[in-house]
């Protein structure tokens, strides 16, 4: 009586560190949380607005499925004005509760079951869930250090390749693709009818300044955006993303949108619409302090190498030991949680995150 | 380059009229909107403790997928305490972004391409979807309001068939089953295999007070609950439902959900949470507030048939007319919103809620 697509489908390794850090726990000890992949600022929202929002009706009810107008009207202006976005039709812009549930719907729009869509490694698993939901085939694509460059793409396409996905900056590697690669990038995939999705929830915390590749879609309409404000603003907890895409997916991009989620929380778009205005400070405070705890992380648990922006280190293990020994040897013996390569599709590595420890123990201190 | 899946789904009716909707208002027009199924009564949230959760880090971040833990075991015990629920395993209860990410997720589970679904006339029409969105056939059983008997299931059934939902109270028909009629039903789907989910989003608005089948799980294995908080606590934009399962399910439920989702919204399970010891309370003054307004209804739009709970009436036309034409007629000659037949599968009926109209204009008063 279950269905066997679903027994097909990844399970999420993330929930497995969490279930073992409880344990750890439960044993009374006190463990650095350098695993999961949030950033522990305090969001700027402000008791009087709220006060106001919550005896308003509208509130508590349901905005449209793509997200209150006034919200979608202010942030593409916000995005065209800072970063030339050029996006000259609200329907390409819909909000989402969250990146995850960009990735899934945009998805459902553009694959049918059996056809390939591409994923580099290291890989942020819940974008092969989405595949593999969609009962289309996750193709993973070695890279050295998950960025893909022209030669990839081009002997990685088949005449099965509906699209690809990149991160950027990636998670876990924190490296950004520079404009030029990502542009020879977009024209093989546009040559090819590939649809490339760009993730970039990381974008907005560029330690060289917040950016995003949106402008680059007048060329490349093949180029669809997904991004969130999960940690950017940051407001994880309140599940909001957006999808920027062609006019002509939005009426589809609705089927799934009303089907899986009705529209995003109303509140968090209320929210989110009195923080556009000072969304440009709010990112260099938060650049500001990732840097800080970047800086201020060791060697001690691993090389640490260099990284263009988010909260990640992306630590190649040079001990002998595999990602999944070192893990739970850092949990065990260190009181440290951090999560194994084997989740990101590559066990020589551990993801460490930075975001969420604003001080750091002295035994991670450089 | 699009989907041949998506091309399938149905689009959501509703979306079409709240286009019609504004189309009028911006005519200058002042529509009364009985259209959307909200009840727009403020739900009880605590200023002082909205301040307290926003300078809380946690309120920021994720919970569990499934949400949070001390939130699902308060909600169990009350679910246990006040309806018998028998749910005697935390994994049986998974909270969603609302019903229907908890309908898709839990279709996810158990559906594969080409499988039968069974969906009775009148229908929520994102029931649909989410069987279409799944590569399932949705397998339409006409009724005569709504409600399946052993006879309807019976002959419905074939060697596709995967499972039946069930809605009750009905949307559109605000008609609920009697405890031996579905318990008839369930016997029936037990012995073939087929899962029964019900759709219990507007049981705590029952006139006769509120109430749900959970208890039902004990002898029904085969049955699933999925309800949500938009209507009764009444919280719609807050995006809060749940699924009630088998425990076998649970790491199944969490991989689509941690795909679609991630978690349900962090402020909302936290108000939930607070809101669990009142909500006796908060669902007698709303089913009270309810029924004032189904009272307040008139004939004047058609006849008004008794309901059992919820915040519909699914009128039956006897002008001759469709529903189309009908709701058509109502939007541009009294500038009343309601949602046509067509969009549940009957054309003969209109849709009326009274949920969201605390002050009826006096054309729609007795």
């Amino acid at each position: 009586m279950i269905s066997n697509k679903i027994k097909e489908v990844l399970s999420p390794g993330i929930l497995e560190i969490t279930q073992k850090i409880k344990e750890r726990e439960k044993k009374g000890k006190n463990v650095i949380n350098l695993g999961q992949a949030v950033v522990d600022v305090l969001p700027a929202i402000n008791n009087t607005y709220m006060e106001e929002l919550l005896n308003n009706t509208k509130t508590h009810l349901y905005t449209h499925d793509a997200g209150d107008i006034e919200l979608r009207e202010k942030f593409m202006y916000f995005l065209n004005a800072k970063f030339n976005a050029n996006i000259d039709n609200l329907n390409e812009l819909v909000f989402t509760s969250g990146a995850n549930n960009a990735f899934f719907s945009i998805l459902s729009v553009i694959l049918d079951k059996g056809d390939d869509f591409l994923i580099p490694i290291p890989y942020y698993f819940n974008h092969i869930m989405a595949v593999q939901l969609n009962e289309a085939n996750p193709v993973l694509v070695k890279t050295e250090n998950g960025l893909i460059n022209r030669n990839i793409i081009e002997y990685s396409i088949t005449n099965k390749t509906k699209g690809i996905v990149l991160v950027s900056p990636g998670n876990p590697t924190s490296l950004a693709y520079k404009e030029t690669e990502l542009i020879e990038i977009l024209k093989i995939a546009k040559n090819e009818n590939i649809w490339v999705i760009l993730d970039e929830t990381y974008s907005m915390l560029l330690f060289s300044g917040p950016d995003t590749f949106i402008r680059l879609r007048q060329e490349f309409d093949n180029l669809i955006i997904i991004s969130s404000f999960s940690k950017s603003v940051p407001m994880a907890g309140w599940r909001l993303g957006y999808i920027i895409s062609r006019e002509d997916l939005y009426p589809l991009l609705l089927k799934v949108i009303d089907t899986i989620s009705i529209a995003p929380p109303t509140i968090s778009q209320l929210i989110l619409k009195d923080m556009i205005d000072k969304m440009p400070k709010i990112y260099e405070c938060i650049i500001e302090e990732l840097k800080i705890r970047y800086n201020k992380l060791s060697n001690s648990i691993g090389e640490k190498i260099p990284v263009d922006g988010g909260c990640f280190v992306w630590y190649r293990l040079k001990n002998g030991l595999t990602g999944t020994e070192y893990a739970d040897y850092l949990l065990n013996k260190r009181d440290i949680a951090v999560i194994p390569g084997k989740v990101f599709g590559d066990d020589r590595y551990i993801r460490i995150s930075f975001g969420n420890v604003s001080k750091f123990p002295k035994n991670l201190l450089e």
